[in-house]
């Protein structure tokens, strides 16, 4: 568990993009974040107020939190300085990097003097169990994408939003690095060792009461064939009541696979739903969140209108629209 | 690689059940086992003859190969007293036991004084790359199961040695412990990290000659929802030509999982056959294999007959009958 409130690093971003766990804080957990910190030549901002690392902890920031990735895989000299200040200053440091805090041993030696953590939401740390199948309590969402990338993050935290919105039990489950800045916990599942996989979603979604949802991040796609083992593992460790169908409409071909076509959502409803009814038979698919973000207003509207039509079920992208009818098809569940 | 030949480590085994490893090595590579290492009152024995570590050292013997499971989760003291003679004379060390070799900081010490390896087969030593689900020349078998145990090693080894007898160019690919220790190498996927399984089964069955058959070991179950996900990577990464289906029909439920019940063959192959497809267009399942261990001969061969007829495809026990017809329906492929 991450320490709240952040005050969010932005670095030396070079542009927005780059500072997207930050911007993923600010949109859905404003709450947990202070302020950003700025280095010159910053190209991004994410519209919190810009403070100093005394500024911040005077009003009660507990970690310094990398919301920025870092250029040519080395966490620089420019960077080492503010987290080393932040440190002495009594932060913990939370980072996401490919690049472990735990291997620059002038944070591990400064952290050690001063009694701070640095947490590495790459790596587990947690001892997980093998998954026993055993029926938990309360109710799962799982997101189930055509693709890797395509929405699966954004649907959930979404969807989590507009239950909690319309009084309704819910918690979002983080299974990735962004997730889990974005709320202070979770499981890194890419980085889980095989065996344990489907243990540590079970983990992250314990019994519950039988009116709270967990809202499960999803990964990979049971047709993305790197990273399909992945997404099974999270379709029998959820013991989903319920899969959404992320898709973006636009790929041409499977994240970083030419020469693999997308499924049809057709594709992943027949080949995901019997496989969740092996966890749990009464898995339903519930909805579908198309990430319309390279369509015009009207080719989106009419694009999900006619996939609507075509699945029978409730088809909207969250991010234009919110996600109010992909909660309110749950109410039935 | 683990250097060749061995002396099999039979230790104190309670039972023959505890040699499993050993027995498999005599079974499936007799060639690699030079003689058995047993300790006073050792309950297994698989017929090779009894050597000292000298005898076995001066016949050629590189690599003292621990073949049997420990009691109680620890390396005991009068095992340690051989390891650490072996090394000294100039053995390497390999196991597949949960307790590490290098976790014995006495064992470490001998394998560095004396320049010799010690190889903890349960553990990756490779960085395996993320699949990049490129097609590969050569073709591919995989066995896949209805669940844990069944008979997914015994039957890829026994269709390589039976592809061999035909004088058909074919190597079985391990993927589990056992199976490492028989032939020397192969890849321990249910340790592997989750972002890499695929790309294990990539790197451990490269482009080969058009009319090369890999073995490929299964693991798991995609119906066993403990290690489904490590299942889908095997089908994922390894892009079958083939598929086996596996089953061992007295199962009352999914090992380990009381409450699920086993899978049709039907059903294996119906889901196993187009998630393979996703990477390997041309798949085919191609045969049964039967654990028919707790049945008569009459029984075993009545019920073969009928799944046989049933599944329009070779129904066997490799174990009683041998894989030669499981082997000859790749002619087809």
């Amino acid at each position: 568990m991450i320490e709240t409130p952040y005050l969010l690093f932005l670095g030396d971003a070079p542009d927005q993009l780059a500072a997207k766990v930050a911007q993923g804080i600010r949109d859905w957990r404003p709450q947990n974040a202070i302020g950003q910190f700025r280095l010159p030549g910053c190209g991004a901002d994410v519209k919190l107020n810009d403070m100093t690392l005394a500024e911040a902890r005077e009003k009660g920031a507990k970690t310094l939190v990398v919301g920025v990735a870092n250029r040519g895989g080395i966490i620089s000299a420019s960077w080492k300085k503010v987290l080393i200040e932040a440190i002495e200053m009594g932060y913990d440091i939370a980072s996401g990097l490919h690049n472990l805090l735990r291997d620059e041993g002038d944070l591990v030696a400064a952290a050690q003097t001063h009694g701070r953590t640095l947490h590495d939401v790459r790596v587990p740390t947690v001892g997980y169990p093998i998954a026993n199948g055993v029926k938990r309590s309360g109710k799962r969402l799982l997101a189930v994408g055509t693709d890797c990338s395509v929405g699966k993050m954004y649907t959930t935290l979404a969807l989590d939003e507009a239950m909690r919105k319309r009084g309704k039990k819910s918690t979002f489950r983080a299974t990735g690095q962004t997730g889990i800045l974005i709320t202070g916990s979770g499981v890194p599942l890419d980085a889980v060792i095989a065996d344990f996989m489907a243990g540590a979603i079970e983990y992250l979604t314990p019994d519950n009461d039988e009116d709270h949802w967990d809202m499960i991040e999803g990964q990979g796609s049971l047709y993305h064939v790197s990273y399909s083992g992945v997404t099974l593992a999270l379709i029998h460790g959820g013991q989903p009541d319920a899969l959404v169908i992320c898709h973006e409409p636009s790929r041409a071909h499977m994240r970083g696979l030419p020469g693999y076509q997308l499924p049809t959502l057709e594709m992943v409803r027949d080949t995901a739903l019997p496989l969740a009814r092996v966890a749990n038979p009464k898995c339903q698919v519930t909805g579908i969140s198309i990430n319309t973000q390279h369509m015009s207003e009207d080719e989106a509207l009419s694009y999900l209108e006619a996939v609507e039509k075509r699945m029978g079920l409730p088809a909207v992208d969250p991010f234009r629209q919110g996600a109010d009818r992909l909660a309110e098809a749950l109410d039935a569940i």
